[in-house]
């Protein structure tokens, strides 16, 4: 069963349509089973990935305030294998960075073959953010379409496993959430009236999101929505995700890795072989 | 007169019929004063594009062994504005760099709004010498055009001005200039067997550079080869393709400092206006 909805480029998405409180039926009891299950795997997988060194993975994170980011981020952290994987928070850009294009910062966070990136926020936010504030026209999101499009092709050629979730919560999930923030001190920090504000604008918000999801959805690099209402089924429907995205290079990583020890282990004979020969005629 | 060859994408280029021995007529000393009123004006156009802060400026030269390029770099350097300016070699990338695609390491140098980059060599070898030496196969380098295009595309669209110089020389030269090097003990320690098995491979690189220039060689990023047998008027043509470049610019530039003086001028009668009235109030 599909726990988050997968996009294809070209698809009509309405966000509308998609329930953020969906659970597939489950419960948090069993999805607690499923989560670490997959956390188990992930943690496997991504050390194979390491271990092989032929590949590399990106997570891309998207949502609203409030959506799960960072508690996503969290619960990633503690099944991913930490040496090799690195969070990268793309917040407003510096003016350093508003004087190059605007996936030089981006680019430059690409993880390299054997390690794994997290995006909190992305290149996204300049087909969203600066386009529901009329930063930026739509002739120039679509023109962005296409060079994201190219710029993610570039990375999957080079062997990148590319994962992009948008975390979707309700209008309502957003606004308790926001009013949580207010009454807990060790969330207060977080607050900011511009999260109020950007909350009048989410229709606006949710049309570039689906007309970014619509056009930057390849094969290899499709975006899924993932029902986010439920912090428990948000981290099972990502883990999936990831899983799911992983999984099928298993058997090239460990045929690699098989291969490498035989190769390893032949060296060392060898190397025995000649610190025999050379005892023998000191 | 065009002093080297405007390649346009789709054109069937043959390096074998271009003369890299071609002077336009011209001789050393005629050439010396051109250079010197090019070199005047491109100092001009840079001031201005560092000034305005509006684009940039990305020159990619390339070339076999002694074709120049560092000759040429260290002219501009003569003539440009130094403090905008950053020269990038591209080697033979590091482990660091090749865990991560080809367009990585060159996307961390593109140069910023008011800035010049010089590129020694480019992501062009990466269609270049990994081909010849069959690293990689002409399918992906096709790919890699492609890559390339948009690469650049993107560059362009966020107002960086690209200029690609093909330095262009004879057999017979570089043969002299490396019998050179060898003989010079101030220039032997650029000396490379490498080099002379290079030679051997040159009708492959003739091949790859063609095919390379003539998929990427779009409106506003075409490749330009220079006749430069004759160091001077290397010179000569490269400034002349740079000012061409950067000089329909110029208006646009002017105005927007012109605009920006202006404005300055105009806060700065209002807080003269203030103090003076404050001084009354006192």
């Amino acid at each position: 069963m599909e726990l988050s909805v997968r996009v294809k480029t070209g698809d009509k998405i309405r966000l509308h349509d998609i329930d953020p409180g969906f659970r597939a039926g489950l419960d948090k009891e069993q999805a607690a089973e499923s989560v670490a299950e997959l956390g188990a795997k992930l943690g496997d997988l991504t050390n194979l990935l390491y271990a092989a060194g032929t590949h590399s993975l990106l997570v891309v994170l998207q949502g609203r305030d409030t959506s799960g980011k960072d508690g996503l981020i969290r619960r990633f952290l503690t099944y991913i294998n930490a040496q090799s994987c690195r969070v990268a928070s793309f917040k407003q850009p510096t003016s350093e960075e508003l004087a190059h294009d605007y996936l030089w910062r981006i680019h430059a966070q690409a993880p390299a073959r054997g390690s794994i990136a997290l995006f909190n926020r992305s290149h996204y936010e300049d087909v969203l953010v600066v386009r529901v504030h009329g930063l930026v026209t739509t002739a120039t999101c679509r023109q962005r379409f296409v060079q994201i499009n190219a710029f993610e092709e570039l990375m999957h050629r080079h062997g990148t496993v590319i994962v992009k979730l948008m975390l979707h919560i309700s209008d309502d999930e957003q606004k308790e959430r926001l009013l949580e923030r207010e009454a807990d001190p060790t969330k207060s920090w977080k607050l900011d009236i511009a999260d109020w504000e950007e909350r009048k604008r989410w229709p606006e918000y949710e049309k570039a999101y689906e007309e970014a999801m619509s056009h930057c959805s390849p094969a290899h690099a499709p975006w899924r929505i993932v029902p986010a209402d439920r912090k428990w089924f948000r981290d099972l429907a990502a883990l999936s995700a990831l899983v799911e995205a992983l999984e099928p290079h298993r058997d090239g990583w460990m045929k690699a890795l098989e291969a490498r020890g035989r190769e390893q282990i032949r060296l060392l004979a060898e190397y025995r072989a000649k610190e025999g020969a050379g005892a023998g005629t000191k």
